[in-house]
C-alpha cells in the first residue's frame, strides 16, 4: 500500500510542461502536470481516452471542443474522447493540473 | 464544455457516507465522497476495476489489501483490482475524497 502525497509531484521544467505520474495500470493513469507560465499542452484529441482535468493550483486557459474557459483551484473539466482539448498556463504564475486518463493509451 | 467546482461536490449526508458524481463515461467515473465522523465505506472488492482515492479535506483511515493507513489532505492511494479496499472517517471532522474509478463498471 503505497501513499502518496500530491505536493511531490508538483514538479516542472524551464523546457516544457511537466507531466509527473503518480498512479498508471492498462485501466488508467493519473499525473500531474506542471506548467510554467507561458507553457502550453497543444490542444490534441485522443479517439479512444477520457480525460479529466483539476486545478490544483494556480489557474490556466482550458480548452475542449471548440470552448475555452478559465480554471482556477479546484474547479474540473472532462474532455471526452474525440474532443480535442488542451491547457495553457496565461498566467505569471505557476499551474499544477491533476489528470485522469482512462483507459491507459500506453 | 462544463466546468465544475469541486467545492460545490463536498456534500455529507446524517444517514451514510455521501457519494456526489462530478464525471462519468463508460471508460470511468469521478466522485466526491463526503464522510461524517464514524462514517464507513465498508471493505469491498472490485474485480474489473482500480480506483484511486486521493484526500481533500480531513484525515481517515485506508484500507488496501490487507493494509491500513492514515491518510491527510493531499494524499492518495490506489487499489487495484482485486484488492479489497475501504475507508473509516476515524476523526470528529468531516472527510472529503476525491475518487476515480476506471472502466465504470455501471
Amino acid at each position: 500500500m503505497t501513499v502518496l502525497s500530491l505536493s511531490d509531484f508538483k514538479q516542472f521544467s524551464s523546457e516544457k510542461m511537466k507531466k509527473n505520474n503518480l498512479f498508471q495500470t492498462p485501466r488508467f493513469f493519473c499525473d500531474v502536470y506542471g506548467f510554467e507560465p507561458g507553457q502550453v499542452q497543444k490542444g490534441h484529441v485522443h479517439g479512444e481516452q477520457d480525460k479529466i482535468y483539476i486545478v490544483l493550483d494556480g489557474q490556466g486557459t482550458f480548452q475542449v471542443g471548440g470552448e475555452e474557459k478559465v480554471l482556477g483551484s479546484g474547479q474540473a473539466v472532462m474532455a471526452p474522447a474525440g474532443a480535442e482539448h488542451g491547457v495553457r498556463n496565461h498566467t505569471q504564475q505557476r499551474l499544477s493540473v491533476l489528470v485522469f486518463v482512462a483507459p491507459n493509451p500506453s
